[in-house]
């Protein structure tokens, strides 16, 4: 159905596996529906893929395939890119821009490594980038920070932004699993790669934090400015301390903007239970924001997965569609503050820190005679703790010692932790973690 | 500090109250980093109110001050609407439109009633017509409606969108309040209004329930089509009866679009005490979306207040603004579908219904029978609530008895529920509520 007399807008899409394939979907079955939003028929012009032959859809015209990715990247309207990765998606996409398409993207990698390039790219040609999806999949997080929050001021955000290590702490809290006991279980049941590096030790949720903190704070934040911790040192020990004082683990992306300057970092930490983030689940995402006059925000939804993460690419495209239509284009990606980062050492939490310990008497009076030293006030201790097969260097005459801290900085923090660790009766690696308010 | 050659674009505020107020003070606070986002200049051009000698806001220039609102309605790019109420908002929106300006509003009866009229001469114009502000203050969620989730199919939304009445429950469950008690207290707290009626028996919800059908559903559903029951009826019993069920009272705007057509109702109800809604305490919103692709979202923050309604309001003004210097409008109001409204009849739920009795042998069963006969069928019974002095018609002799239903049609449960208040032991207004999965 013709609605329009101009020509259609071309979509081309890059990448035809789970996401593109139901992207594929929406655009096709409500080609109508969108082309009325529009004004303007939309079309799916292509959809280039690694083997053609392999790919089987019903709502994908075979005439449509092909393995030359870039004679779809230069030939659309709007190149929709699913391919992940650093390269060679950048060079597709940045080849788009430059063929004076718009670009919707998925691809959190391509923007927390080479975000300005691209951005300053398609400001150059007068085109979008859009790239709901790749933050907190269906969830609208960065249209909200792109539009709806420009005439407030962000001040921090803490995300649940990896469905894999959610569901995974999630497993370990309400069976009492030992990290690898959970992880091998989330691949069984395909919440977690073959290869679960990228997401245990929170690179994935780094590349979001890197997002986050850039659109938030106006400033360019890259994945080598966040700092990063995983998962794989938390215990059930560790899950099992924090449910006692009504806290849960969950791996944060945390980005602020302080006194100090701006900071991106990834890390498990313990919240209190009636945090709105305590109740995000299994493989839910969510990101609270905090904003001077708006005050405190939740969006929440899923993280990941083909539908989902189509809604919002295809919310997108509709978007730039619309400005293609009438000649426009949306808010460029703002980086005008050229704020400083905040050193690490200058950054202030409480810690839960457990030690392996050789127990004997004097060994409490030591440790807490090297938190004294250096300024470091305990909050609480712990030694009922068992020690738990998984814990590094095991072996049934050790006993775990639990110290959480008030407020510190954290180069004093690492300092007193490491003196602790060369005490005699110490043994095995200690378990950090933060302790948010 | 002029950034561009063009004249500014001016923006006229009709009301100088809470969030009027504090829209004047981002504007002109922030007057250079949003016309940097903008690319135009932007200025506050007036400001109307009742009485100017009373507006006495050290960021409002006092010259900016005017008694003539149709003057300032009919002479600037942006008209930021925030007199509340039908009329005369509804006057001063159209004439601002008719004048070629842009309109951003925080009025959801005006929408709600007169929404089709407004959209309709919007987009006649050409000017946009945005209202972020009006469904859960701060919140960005029309924004999504309107653009994120337009790949998409919006199944339902289940919102928390009032306050005072989630203030209210809020206190009636954690201190065991009855209704008057926890009203006079929101009262005393400035929660609640001298007059709470807006809030209490639902209609501020229904407003928001109607807009929220008609950006999710793109039809027209109004005011006048929304089915509305209040709070006032529920008691501390009701609460402690669903906490036993680990179940929570929430008053709820629930908009669905199903079968038998789109439906948007306010009512109290139980839910689970592990949704997501559950845990949104005190004066927060929150609004639970289902959509086929996204699945699960939910958005929450600040429901009202001066600084978060700004923050929307805000974040609207630039929207249209950058669409004003590029010579764009936004997405219109979609309603080019023209869904049936579903018969409150054919709505099926589970209900949890309290009566009061006089107990002697034979009720229950008596009771049970007038179920039986329609076909009700009956998941609990509990006859170990002790009545209340808030129980219309209490007296010492009588006992409560609480009956939840499997899903049963809801014209059935009324009838069946008016056959048992006709058994002679049965005395005063029972209690029914709605039990969500």
């Amino acid at each position: 159905m013709a609605l329009h007399h101009e020509a259609p807008i071309r979509v081309g899409l890059l990448g035809a596996g789970t996401v593109g394939s139901q992207t594929a979907r929406l655009l096709v079955e409500q080609k109508d529906e969108l082309s009325q939003r529009i004004g303007r028929d939309i079309e799916l012009g292509g959809v280039a893929c690694l083997d053609p032959d392999e790919v089987d859809f019903p709502w994908i015209d075979r005439s449509l395939l092909t393995s030359d990715t870039m004679a779809v990247a230069t030939n659309a309207d709007i190149v929709v890119e699913l391919i992940g990765g650093l390269e060679p998606a950048r060079t597709f996409v940045l080849a788009a821009i430059e063929s004076g398409a718009s670009v919707v993207t998925a691809n959190k990698a391509l923007l927390a490594k080479h975000g300005p390039e691209i951005y300053q790219a398609a400001a150059d040609k007068g085109v979008d980038i859009y790239f709901e999806a790749a933050v907190g999949g269906a969830i609208p997080i960065v249209r909200p920070l792109r539009e709806s929050l420009v005439g407030d001021k962000v001040t921090s955000m803490l995300g649940i932004v990896n469905g894999t290590t959610n569901y995974i702490l999630d497993e370990m809290t309400t069976k009492g699993l030992d990290f690898d006991v959970a992880l091998r279980d989330a691949q069984a049941r395909g919440y977690a790669e073959a290869d679960p590096t990228g997401d245990i030790e929170g690179h994935d949720a780094a590349n979001k934090a890197a997002i986050m903190a850039t659109l938030g704070f106006h400033t360019n934040v890259g994945i080598d400015d966040v700092t990063v911790e995983g998962i794989t040192r938390i215990t059930a020990d560790d899950i099992a301390a924090a449910a006692a004082e009504h806290k849960v683990v969950k791996l944060l992306a945390v980005v602020e903007n302080g006194e100090a300057g701006v900071s991106a970092r990834v890390y498990p930490a313990l919240i209190d239970e009636n945090h709105p983030l305590a109740s995000v689940h299994g493989s839910f995402n969510a990101v609270f924001v905090k904003a001077e006059a708006a005050d405190d925000l939740m969006f929440y939804g899923r993280g990941a997965g083909g539908a989902p993460t189509a809604s919002a690419v295809v919310g997108d495209v509709v978007t730039v569609a619309r400005h293609i239509a009438q000649g426009c284009t949306g808010p460029v990606i703002p980086m005008y503050n050229d704020l400083p980062k905040a050193p690490i050492e200058a950054s202030k939490a409480a810690f839960a820190v457990r030690f392996l310990i050789h127990d004997k008497p004097g060994v409490l009076a030591a440790i807490a005679a090297e938190f004294a030293k250096r300024g470091v006030s305990i909050n609480g201790v712990n030694q009922d703790l068992k020690p738990t097969l998984h814990d590094p260097g095991y072996s049934g005459e050790l006993q775990q010692l639990r110290i959480v801290t008030h407020l510190t900085d954290e180069a004093t923090l690492r300092d007193t932790v490491k003196a602790v660790c060369e005490l005699d009766f110490v043994t095995g690696e200690p378990s950090i973690l933060r302790v948010l308010d």
